[in-house]
């Protein structure tokens, strides 16, 4: 079942430098796991803002919950879900 | 350039029968002429709602508002638009 | 897998007599065909408000989507869906 | 009396280690005491957020709250509530 | 168990003359009946708007619901219900 | 002339021990004094929540303002003030 | 004591010709009657939009909604009313 | 050309004691100032609120920001600027 | 004075045909005529709304809210204003 | 293609003296780089607020997000971002 999640990150601007630079790291490898896994299928950036935009795939919404609550950045994070139905106009595009 | 695009469809329930089929049968043409063209790519609808949401592809603002503005549901509808820009940990997965 | 969901009725005021009896009938009808279904679990009314709470099961969310538009008032209806994850204080009492 | 009950926890990011932890199992135990006192009967996550929904029952709103207050999260809490009265069409299904 | 209730009335601008009087009279007789039985304690008038404020008492959220149904004007009603528990400050003076 | 006062306390999580209890004893005490003066008359807590709503007297905004400034917890108080006119509906109970 | 107040008009675009005319006289000749009275002080547009804010006088919020429900276009507003104390740094110049 | 201003204090209530006082004092000096120079004319206190509405007389945007960015409070205000038309039914009348 | 204008256009769905070919020819030839008198100086579209946002010169507000309120679609619109003040980072380009 | 972008500064009161002076001239000195290479248009401050809107140009939402994120003072903002499409009733002057 897939998912559309927006997250916020709201890290204050405090948090910088080294600190800063081993979250980063440690969500990009975090992300990488999750697309082997096949769980973190697409993400984008809205333009301007601490906020991304994902394709997410889970069973359920614990395995959901679990995926996006293993991220390094989850204490700083906002996040809304939007379960995705099939909708008949969809092309089903390669993106 | 690709958009997030969020349609929220506010038709009054007094839109119903043929007046109504013609319109979802419009719009689902037009959806395949504008998947055609590559401008709409993907289509999810959003559980519960009379929303959908989608990937939309154009050349700037004004040719995706041309797209969005074809539509025969146009009128009824409240479109959010959102930019996006690439994410570095996007796995770029199939969808 | 488990869905909160919250659905505001905004049918008109000019909705009455047996037009909204029929409705009530009909929705009262699919109502216990979607719990005899296993879909719909419990249902509360949020006091002094056309809203309605209730827990719902689907194997996704194109199974949820179909078990609301399939009731006879979902044109009237504005709905919000919650994914629910497993949480470790959950008591699981029977209600 | 059956009450809806929507906890956002706000406990800051800067809140971990031992305090942290030392908070969660006070919190399960404190569950667990109102769990067997028939108070707090379900809970549930809300997927991808620091929320969660359950239901609650008391005699009145002075003793939801001392229960709600009790917690040791409690300070860090933002609750809301809303009381549940019956609903014709509520198939009363085990959950 | 005592309720602060606040009620919108949202009744069109076209409702007006005998019908607009009868309903007037209806919901004045009713709020009588409902203060005979001890249900509908206080009620003001929000200044400027077209919102009471009131307390309310009932054994439960759905007495408390039937209540706020049986108003003839509850078809235009828009209602928040906020549970009211004793706070240890509270002066019991006469109103 | 008497109002609806909503009072929100947004003191922080880290306002504890002697400090806090301190502050408890005074706002309690100035509450006595107020109500002894005939300006503080009714107070409850909503349920969950660190908001209490009561029914405040005064002869103008002047003095009010002065009233609820002058508890002892006002610099971490959020209020709303709702001025009260006479509903024709009200029962005038006891509460 | 006195107030300021924020009216939006909400008349719908289908109010026009002789009866939008008549409303706009006949609300007019209302505010001269207020102003004359000493209740409308004091009467500004908020430039693009459809609404005014005005600085009102009365003894009491009863008295206040009075004169506001005996506005002609009163069926169509949309009313807030904000008590207003006295300020420490009021320069009190003639407007 | 005139503006309602609506000015939230936001400062936290760790700016106390000598700080704070002094802070006032320059405040209201400065207010004094912009009193005589015709930029501030009256100020009002919204009761129960750290929020004050005002009505300033500037030029043009550029002035009225300048005089709004010179109150020593000016780092910790939330500031809303409404520009003021006049209204066919202003009395006029000296407030 | 320059001022920033967002203007949504609320026109239902039910305005077609002649009745709204004439509302468009009307309102195009006025912004010719706004745009002569050197008030109207811009004017974009929101990709995918029925928003347009604009800047706008006039002496004061009155004068803006009587270009604004000169337009044809006036009564359909929800303007907003925002004065603007100069920036000491503009680079004052050409658009 | 062109975007309005409006910044809220969220710097904190407590960022001043020599710190807050280096982030203003490096905002100022980026400002014109971004000037310089025809991604930053105009720029205006909405009168009384610690926000500014302005007219950016960029080849997609990528480039853009670059531009904005490369502000010293990005950490502390919060950006809306809005795709501008032509507008056929544009006198486009220079403004």
């Amino acid at each position: 079942m897939d998912f559309l999640v927006r997250i916020k990150n709201q890290a204050p601007p405090t948090l910088v430098g080294e600190e800063l630079e081993n979250l980063v790291r440690a969500e990009s490898a975090r992300a990488k796991e999750l697309a082997a896994k096949g769980i973190l299928l697409r993400l984008w950036r809205i333009a301007g803002q601490k906020v991304n935009v994902g394709i997410w795939r889970a069973n359920d919404a614990t395995e959901l919950h679990s995926a996006l609550a293993s991220l390094p950045f989850f204490p700083y994070l906002e996040i809304e879900v939007f379960p995705l139905a099939q909708h008949p106009n969809d092309p089903k595009a390669e993106l």
